[in-house]
């Protein structure tokens, strides 16, 4: 079958890699859409040393075989991270944490820039039929914007500042939007910044301190702003990663009692709601065939993926 | 008035200082008993840079004039911060993070360490008849351990580790092994740790990994080793505070989803109903007169302090 296959150096297209066999409690997916996200990016640049395999982790799919019937032949997405089944993080329901966890596409498991992908059946949501492909694929990402209200309580007479204006800030600010908090996003590109003005106030520079900020800019500095425009006894939220190390004054966060919450994947079966009642503005995903991946890799619109079977 | 004051660089004894006069909302206590606090110590390190007067935030007294005539005579203990009353933090019922508060014997207001100190009346609190002073003053440090339990909600069936085996550790130790969690103390000495065992494990090296990582060894390598022992989605609390910055991997946060909480300054009436029900154990404090200032600030207790009035 195609795939785009990373070798630990860089991507190449293969159209001679095996259909993968489901194992006990998998399912076997043929890929409909993959798309491409920032971290499969970071694989190139090398975030991820030990992974050699089919890249990606992001999908819509259909159900070919599974040890769960009903599911065949039904359009699914997944989530990403597979737990060992029986370590203290599987057992209290953080499977994304089990320290022993596969991750499709990034570690110790092959990933959908594929015709075909295996994945643990407890893993798979059906996507609603009245909810398009197009839209489905932004489940995963979008979920991860969902981790934010999952973790945090955004009360309606709070204020909220995002720091960033990228493709994740977006996602988060309509997300956040929608509790009737007032938000602010703060970002560096005016031509950005102009998309967020439905959902947000927008600003270049920080004029007010805020109960609950978002740092999603991706950047190393975004961590000494969001310190210094937080409320005393505020909450500051950390989506960004990035390699190194910051160095930063520790005790300012004890003597103003700031919270602060790293957050990473989130639930896929709210966003599979959100997606369906049309409640988030999306634009349109850039498709390629498995062939072109380099295109879809080095695009700059709002989502680029691979458009792999009918 | 005899007093203890911090003259911009050192502590001098005065027995000439001016009596202070209550203003508008304000009360007049005659000071029966001061305790030392580390704080103290930093003050004379150069901590408040700015501040100038009578040192002390730890006191039981009697209140001799009062705008609200039902306290007086009255034994009193009383909070550190007095806001301003009418910015966002003194009008959410965060007065304690007032950026323009006053805090007494540390911040643009003279202490405890004299016979007489006036207070705002709204930061005093009655001690109950059957409290002995020399319990009572053990109400502040008490109550900056029940800060944690306010914030984070520790649950019985969750592990916890405290990361320090000092006075404010050992507060926190009888605090939090009466949520029922299974309680393990880490510190570097032997001798100190064993006055934990009826509350804790003790041990040097930590040999598991904690829901709740409470972070109170005052030294900046404590944070890198809660960073190392809290588990995914668990949380870390900060208690330490000192000079100048830490180099740390923010990104890990995000990945295992931690939760870092600042935590200073506590609730007074619940650390008053625990004194009083004698569910704190607490050795008995060292008493100095005034005039021998030097002796309590150098003394090796577990809390020396300043015997002033009957």
């Amino acid at each position: 079958m195609k795939a785009i296959y990373f070798d630990g150096e860089k991507a190449v297209f293969r159209d001679d890699y095996e259909k993968p066999v489901p194992g006990p409690k998998q399912s076997l997916v043929r890929i409909l859409m993959s798309a491409v996200c920032s971290t499969d990016k970071e694989v190139l640049k090398g975030y991820k040393p030990d992974f050699v395999g089919v890249m990606g982790h992001e999908f819509v799919g259909v159900v070919e075989e599974s040890d769960q019937e009903s599911l065949i032949g039904k359009r699914v997405v997944g989530e990403l991270n597979a737990g060992c089944g029986h370590c203290v993080y599987c057992k209290s329901g953080r499977e994304k944490h089990c320290v022993e966890r596969k991750v499709i596409g990034l570690a110790d498991k092959d990933g959908c820039f594929a015709e075909y992908m295996t994945i643990d059946t407890h893993l798979l949501h059906v996507v609603p039929w009245d909810l398009p492909t197009e839209l489905a694929i932004f489940t995963e990402p979008l979920a991860a914007a969902l981790e934010i209200p999952s973790q945090v309580h955004l009360k309606p007479e709070n204020n909220c500042a995002i720091i960033g204006d990228g493709r994740l800030a977006f996602l988060i600010a309509q997300v956040v939007a929608m509790t009737g908090v007032n938000l602010t996003v703060i970002g560096h590109h005016e031509e950005k910044l102009e998309k967020f003005r439905p959902y947000a106030n927008v600003m270049l520079d920080p004029d007010d301190t805020y109960e609950v900020v978002i740092e999603a800019s991706g950047s190393k500095e975004g961590i000494q702003i969001a310190k210094q425009i937080v409320r005393h006894q505020g909450t500051i939220v950390l989506k960004s990663t990035y390699a190194g190390e910051v160095s930063i004054n520790m005790s300012d966060f004890v003597v103003h009692e700031i919270t602060i919450k790293g957050s990473r994947c989130g639930p896929f079966e709210p966003a599979l709601n959100l997606l369906r009642k049309r409640r988030v503005t999306l634009p349109d995903i850039e498709l390629y065939s498995l062939e072109n991946f380099e295109k879809a890799f080095s695009s700059k619109a709002f989502k680029a993926g691979f458009s792999i079977s009918e």
